[in-house]
């Protein structure tokens, strides 16, 4: 597996643009398109939040016949809370880009992020839409990573490439996320995390959607930056099959290639998210052993990861181990005292590791966060 | 009901004192004794946390009969994660205590709260009793209520007398807690949060632990600080008749009104608790209306009270509204985005108010909470 710097326009068949359009007041870029040259397979995963935004209802709704061929993604507004009016913009987002697109508005697919309760500016989408579609182009990555950030400081992209028989395949993908950060995303069912991945692989709907769904369990649904989920989470795959490899189906050797490379780019993204968590200046990575299922584990992790008495420790370098156990006992998993054991590295460095062994059985789960910074409150303090 | 300044000594047959034994380094008090003249009718709640420290152990196992006659609390060290030898300070302190006042040790009871790991300095505990018995006095409260503290800048104490056929009765208490504050109290099931209260109405064990039970659930357990439930929360209360009112039994006019009063207490405190908490610049009030229980209200209100988001918009001024919707979704409790209601006051106050309504039954829950801060962050990433 080759790991590249380029994103989603490294699979084949990929074309990409992010411009301004006059969403967010400091003129930065706002508005970005994904579109493959032709239609594509598609899956999806959303928030559990039970506020969903307007654009994830009109995407969970496009993506029934598991095809798409376009993305249209807005920052600076989340396009949440805006009612039966909110709804309405965000099919007549899909309408404008897919009459500009000429493919039906069915296949394409809307997301945003941004402040919650403001209606979009309909009339600088619409203008909008149109510049970008014109700009799209095969070196679009980086607008696009670009104009899905919100109070992200660094552009998150990656690709891979692989071999499936003969054929080179290729994923690529970009996303964003600083804060509001404790993704919960499930098959049809808000900082916003938006993850946006294409793929060139000829794969079976099914096995996409399997291959997609084991990624973002140990990916985005293993980080946290501050307990708090958002209305607008969204992570979208479009695998246009263009590097002609023979399907992927599940439970083959190729499918675990696949996986492997869409599980790696997840995680580096994912990764990516944490290290940019608005205020942080530490990586955290928790590793729960000796858990009784997976799902357990990951409460115990997650319990750690969203104390905030922890990661204001691991911010002043204070290896107040306590707080760990404190957490523990308040996670709902079952603690034994006696037969809890745990170590951790030192607080002082820039990654800190803790490693906990609940002794009750043979499931592990790792999570991953940031400390709790006063740049996190001022950040938060101020956005609006 | 007439509400005083003065605090445990307030009631009749209460005397207390506070000292520095040398717990702290900063030479502020850190071991504090109430006691009773005569056995005293007792009960308590303690943390729900799984993890507990060793006095809690020990104080429920004494209160196994439902007396006590004298409370021992230490500040500076909370002797919890401190195995079997932590476990026998704990019981040595009892014992050293009884034995200093000619009481069963049985009937001592033993709090701490502070630092987790760390083993008592029980050379310096042991010394300090001898100074501290000598030193109880019916002006002891202040004394008292001092060296309870860890964190919190201010003394919280409060006492009332009321009327019950021709005597009075009074209730008093302490209170201490700044951070780690999310108490889950329950009968025998960190900040840490306590409360010492003394009365010396004549009332039965059933019906004492009862008024408790109901004062504690609309009080302590409807504050968050800061979303993380401490491994010592402690609320113990000793009734030592000496008012000689007629005993007070369950579902009788003088039950309303004792449970009246011990209400107002233990709320006061609270808020006290809330308005010192760690960094706090605001005071936050969440009302959830139209819940189909109690149980779901208050677990919608703990979610907006214990997201940082929310918490750090109330420090920012910024009436992010967005994050109460979010708050909201997430809760786990059934929201309907259509029908909805919530309203807020201005976040620029220093008491903000916000209320909900769910729309879907009856039932209502109130919880109290503070601002996130960049203090907050700057008091725990030093706290050790």
């Amino acid at each position: 597996m080759k790991k590249t710097t380029s994103g989603i326009t490294k699979p084949k068949g990929f074309l990409a643009n992010g411009i301004s359009c006059g969403i967010k007041k400091s003129g930065k870029k706002d508005l970005a398109l994904i579109y493959s040259t032709t239609l594509a397979k598609a899956a999806g995963v959303f928030t559990k939040n039970q506020i969903k935004a307007a654009p994830l209802l009109v995407t969970i709704n496009h993506l029934k016949d598991h095809l798409a061929q376009a993305v249209i993604i807005n920052s600076g507004n989340a396009n949440c809370f805006t009612k039966k009016p909110g709804l309405n913009d965000a099919i007549l987002t899909a309408k404008l880009t897919s009459k500009r697109l000429r493919v039906k508005a069915e296949d394409v697919l809307v997301a945003s992020t941004g402040i919650i309760g403001k209606r979009l500016p309909m009339d600088k989408i619409k203008k909008g839409i149109s510049v970008l579609a014109d700009g799209l182009n095969r070196d679009g990555n980086n607008n696009a990573g670009s104009a899905i950030m919100t109070t992200d400081k660094a552009r998150k992209s990656i690709a891979v490439s692989f071999k499936l028989g003969n054929k080179s395949v290729s994923i690529g993908a970009i996303a964003k996320g600083a804060g509001m950060i404790y993704p919960h995303l499930a098959n049809y069912p808000s900082a916003t995390m938006l993850c946006f991945i294409t793929t060139d692989a000829n794969i079976s709907i099914l096995t996409l959607n399997t291959a997609l769904v084991n990624a973002v369990d140990k990916s985005f649904n293993s980080i946290s930056v501050d307990g708090c989920t958002s209305t607008n989470d969204t992570v979208l795959i479009l695998a246009n099959g263009q590097a002609e490899n023979k399907i992927i189906k599940k439970d083959t050797r190729d499918f675990k290639v696949f996986s492997e490379a869409l599980n790696f780019v997840c995680l580096e993204l994912a990764k990516k998210i944490v290290k940019d968590a608005e205020g942080a200046t530490k990586f955290i990575q928790i590793e729960i052993n000796g858990a009784s299922t997976e799902r357990e584990a990951k409460r115990a992790a997650f319990s750690i990861a969203n104390s905030n008495l922890f990661k204001t420790a691991c911010y002043g370098n204070n290896p107040n181990w306590g707080r760990i156990v404190a957490a523990l006992g308040s996670s709902g998993v079952k603690i034994v005292e006696s037969s809890l054991n745990f170590s951790f590295s030192p607080f002082k460095k820039k990654e800190i590791k803790v490693s906990v062994n609940l002794n009750r059985g043979k499931n592990r789960a790792t999570v991953y966060t940031s400390d709790l910074t006063p740049e996190y409150v001022r950040i938060n303090a101020q956005y609006s």
